[in-house]
């Protein structure tokens, strides 16, 4: 056993008194999620879009940047981020969401990074479409699934690897996946993947593949870490497991009142409070928001906007089906302790469970948020 | 009691073996530490700035922001932002630290804000002086300090409060201190305190006031939480205290090779690594930068960078004097286990600790940082 297996420990759940370990905090401290108050923004700005990087943001400069596009494919191309501006552009408005968002809050624990409820963000995304690229190289017959290879390199229970996701032929094809090189309109951030990343909107967070570097077409479904290791639904570790895809639908409303600092604890004053907050699905269209003010005993509809027109960097009129769509709920608080919920359904009929959906991985847990507030 | 008072904790200190609490998680899932691969830049990018938020964001707008200016001045002054604009421009390349890092290493814990070693970063800050505006509204000769009201609401420890600090009329007038209005040459992020922000070069992150509405001139000492409760260096709970004041010397590296995802701990190859990272103290330039790669048993210098003279946003001319400074070192890396440390030493002739150094607030330890990192 070579020392990088030997000091890279295997997935494991936290025993049910086990608080939260200095390796998680350590990864909360540099990867984050959205302050809730910034759900306020229909376009969530720069730094505060959540943020999970598996390794480290590898140095860049775009002048250098190079993606290359093999496999089975008839002319293998390199391109450059000049070649890559050339090409047809596309802006699509996207919600993102990390595929572990709600893992701290399990019973027991699956110990990676501790997200409560807060691990998701909207930008515009720039780019070009793939499917366009992939033309130009000449997709063969025998070609079944599309690699997309980062520069991030780093060891993940044990298995040195760059991080590498895989999408069917058919996913990979879709009109809006974008090789993207903007966020917001402006150059990507380094840690949103400079200067280039794939953009798969109503996926969960890991098909989005920052740092591109290489795009290989395979003839047989790829079995790397990321793809059939993790990000998979198991109740055993021995299981194959589910695939984890696409966001299932959430809901989540801006705290309202004001915060105590250690707690995040809510206080408010009795009266007409209008409540706000976004909701997503990455299946299908959001097509009702409930809310709930005693913990989920009784819901009442939350009224949902259309989508904005507008895109605040003027891009235009980018693609918003991806994006999460703004709600409101007017609540008459009246002094006592309540609990806030909201809870979405997806036009395919996909609803968000009051109670935690467990599995060893910690992903796709969309239970219904919970936000205690003390009215007096 | 009111349920303000009773529904928010006082301070304490975690016990022995007592994990990060869920209520620490939730704080450190909002607010987030530098990567530390992003010292490699010289101005931190947009969003790996670290972050520290007391209570929420407040939402605010340009066009209705109003500073006032009242209390010991012969003429209370009501300014705009547009006002603010026109009043002389001043750019300072700042370091900014968090009071509480290195908190969440001690032991006991204090329960707060859990950073590890990461809650800093730089940045160009540009705005009118303060001496200026104060100086216009002419300071009467009672003053003795400048009170600083940000706009964010919250409860700490069963108190109310809006965020304030002060500031002796001294330290208020120095030529540096700023109402700042831009961030690297953007307008202020909402999370740094848009639309205005106070920035005090050289201190501690308590002091630098966002979301500024109130500068009022005070006649007598200062005594609101954040000035006499929190931020205090205290070995027992009643002590009195010192304040927390100036930024105690750091050098950070740039952890080489490459991580495990779920310990962040490291691995790379043998032979020549050129190690890099950054220092910097409030009270004085960093004089000398050591690393170790025994874990302190045995030290030898590093190479400082002279201070860039280049703003990358094009600023003309800022201010260095306050931002941090780059160093290198070159290791030969061997086969085995190694744990590199580095150590700042400014011109004050204040260092770094080898050891933690402990207070119930968890402030200003700056002890050194220690990378185990395994040669293969």
């Amino acid at each position: 056993m070579t020392s990088v297996q030997s000091l890279s420990s295997p997935a494991r759940l936290a025993s049910p008194e086990e608080g939260i370990s200095t390796d998680e905090l350590a990864l909360a401290a540099r990867n984050h999620g959205l302050p809730l108050e910034a759900l306020r923004y229909d376009l969530t700005p720069p730094g505060l879009h959540y943020l999970l990087i598996h390794y480290d943001i590898p140095f860049a400069t775009d002048a250098e940047w190079m993606v290359t596009v093999t496999g089975s494919v008839a002319r293998s191309l390199t391109l450059d981020m000049a070649a890559i501006r050339e090409l047809p552009r596309r802006t699509v408005a996207v919600t993102m969401e990390c595929a572990g968002n709600g893992r701290a809050r399990l019973h027991p624990r699956p110990v990676s990074q501790p997200w409560m409820v807060e691990a998701v963000g909207t930008a515009n995304w720039t780019g070009t479409p793939l499917a366009g690229v992939l033309e130009a190289a000449g997709v063969t017959p025998d070609a079944v699934e599309v690699v997309f290879t980062g520069a991030d390199h780093g060891v993940e229970r044990g298995v040195e690897q760059d991080y590498q996701r895989s999408l069917s032929l058919t996913d990979a094809m879709a009109d809006d996946v974008l090789l993207c090189y903007e966020m917001n309109g402006e150059p990507l951030l380094p840690q949103h993947g400079f200067p280039l990343r794939l953009i798969v909107p109503g996926w969960y967070g890991m098909a989005h593949v920052k740092w591109l570097r290489d795009i290989t077409v395979v003839d047989t479904p790829f079995q790397g870490f990321q793809q059939v290791t993790a990000y998979r639904l198991r109740q055993e570790p021995d299981e194959v497991g589910e695939p984890v895809t696409r966001i299932f639908p959430r809901a989540l409303l801006v705290p309202p009142g004001f915060p105590d600092f250690m707690s995040r604890r809510r206080f408010a004053r009795p009266g007409p409070i209008m409540i706000e907050g976004r909701a997503w699905s990455g299946w299908g269209p959001v097509v009702s928001v409930e809310v709930s003010a005693d913990g989920g005993a009784t819901w009442a509809p939350a009224t949902i906007d259309a989508h904005s027109d507008a895109a605040a960097d003027g891009a235009a009129d980018p693609v918003r089906r991806w994006a999460w769509q703004r709600w409101t709920f007017l609540w008459d608080a009246t002094p006592g302790a309540h609990e806030l919920c909201a809870r979405a359904t997806d036009g395919t009929g996909r609803v968000q469970p009051l109670d935690d959906r467990w599995n060893r991985g910690g992903f796709a847990n969309n239970a219904v948020q919970r936000v205690p507030v003390t009215v007096e």
